[in-house]
């Protein structure tokens, strides 16, 4: 199945207590493409500025993910600079220059509005309810958001979130929208909003997935070396609904195996760099380790 | 098989969102003690003062613990106080008054001397210490401490370490203990200091044990409503303790299932103020928790 992505492809600036590295590859869209490509066919709706790379545009085409949607702009690529500390926890934002993305104003091509999957990274919901205006009747649309857009445009989060089976949301997001603090309590009035199904991602800790058949609990593969937490959930969603995509899963039970196929690409990404470690991950490594998963939280 | 549990009885005093209560039962031993009591023989080692509440000792006795072993000391008890957040997370402590506690030095009866379990809960190492030079060749020992040990006797720490099979921690003593900030590398030099096996206590995101034999991650329920978290990781380790000393385990395979026992004892303790969840606490209602726990990470 096809699947389509709307999101950020940017030029991050990022330190770590493991280094520093300018101008790297960033964005949603950037690490969820690689992410999902890895099990369907992907297309891309972002937008670049004049000094975007064109090395990244063939790293992009070489997994075989469309890029008719990404438009190029007079001005600068949108450009994120950021640094961790030694926990590796929340990062200090000290710079965002938006540039040709304060402007960006989702067009999905033809050629694309037939995507079965779709996936509404964290953009303004005005620009997620364009997108879901042009698309033909999907059979899956997922959405992310940060505590920016619950804070400041509430109402039009709330439209979206009744066109949308899917939310992926970290602990506070979800407390934040529900506005209550017991993370059970908020799932529900998260689910009441509209979503058949929340995915509450946590990190280090895991990811729970609510919906009205229960409650899934995925671990998160504990690592030896985490050297830049950037894209973890970016790459969780793109592994996600890569996974549920190229396997056309629309159930609980299906997303349960989905969720830990996004944890398993996020534990890869935080190994490096940008998408430095995604762009080269065989399928022998990705099956050790969701195996790996498994046996994480088996009893015998 | 006995097991013995060395910590302190208290008389808390708490708030959280949902309400404050003056006086309540506290202190590790006693938290530890009624969780053990579901799944073997428990015996006690604490202070009192004389100020402490008769209808606490009649609990425990009601319960089959052995108290032999709690003195009844000129003075007031341990009194700590405390404030939650809406958050539920790290309380803020309004009052800590040692009392009798502060010259605690903890002697074990003669007919607590051969007990194969032995639990050392939260105290200062230099006891933790005169506890096993009391004790006759127990089968296994596991031992609980805090950050303000880990900095002001760190060498006291390490030398209990060496007579450990199996440390209990939270993620922020881990790493200070091993003065590195991956979880997985703080373990495995944790482990390096003495134990077999370490369990990293994670509140809500559940808990991780480390071992030679390899990883085991069991997920936290995810709970309606919490009411007062105190209590928690001495009840966590109270029923892995008391599920490990009445199967009479002792391998990692083992571990597992006390693991999840451990959790789902907390899982109880913090639907209400003090003890008063798990002292009503019914079989049938641990079973079944049991099950939903396992049936939170299965795929199927």
């Amino acid at each position: 199945m096809k699947l389509l992505v709307v999101g950020s492809m940017a030029l991050d600036t990022i330190e770590t207590p493991f280094g520093k590295e300018n101008n790297i590859l960033g964005g949603s869209a950037s690490y969820f493409s690689l992410a999902a490509s890895l099990f369907t066919d992907v297309c891309v709706v972002a937008v670049v500025g004049r000094d975007f790379p064109e090395e990244h545009i063939e790293l992009l085409k070489s997994k075989g993910i469309e890029l008719e949607g990404v438009t190029r702009e007079e001005g600068e690529t949108f450009r994120w600079e950021g640094k961790y500390g030694y926990d590796l926890g929340d990062p200090e934002t000290l710079a965002t220059d938006l540039n040709v993305f304060e402007n960006f104003k989702p067009v999905i091509p033809d050629s694309y509005r037939n995507s079965e999957y779709v996936f509404l990274a964290n953009i303004d919901p005005e620009l997620q309810l364009s997108v879901l205006n042009q698309v033909e009747n999907p059979k899956l649309v997922a959405c992310d958001t940060m505590n920016f857009w619950i804070e400041n445009k509430p109402e039009e989060l709330k439209e979206v979130l009744k066109h949308v089976d899917l939310m992926m949301l970290n602990d506070s997001e979800t407390r934040a929208l529900a506005g209550v603090p017991s993370i059970t309590q908020a799932a529900r009035e998260v689910l009441a909003m509209g979503p058949k199904a929340l995915i509450v991602k946590r990190g280090e800790y895991g990811a729970l997935m609510f919906s009205e058949e229960g409650i899934f609990w995925a671990p998160s593969y504990p690592l030896e070396e985490v050297v830049d937490p950037t894209g973890a959930g970016d790459t969780f969603a793109g592994g996600f609904m890569g996974y549920a995509a190229g396997h056309d899963i629309l159930d609980h039970t299906g997303f349960k195996t989905a969720v830990v196929y996004g944890s398993v690409i996020a534990s890869f990404t935080v190994e490096n760099f940008s998408v430095r470690r995604i762009s080269e991950l065989e399928a022998s490594e990705l099956d050790k380790r969701f195996t790996a998963f498994l046996q994480l939280s088996k009893l015998d």
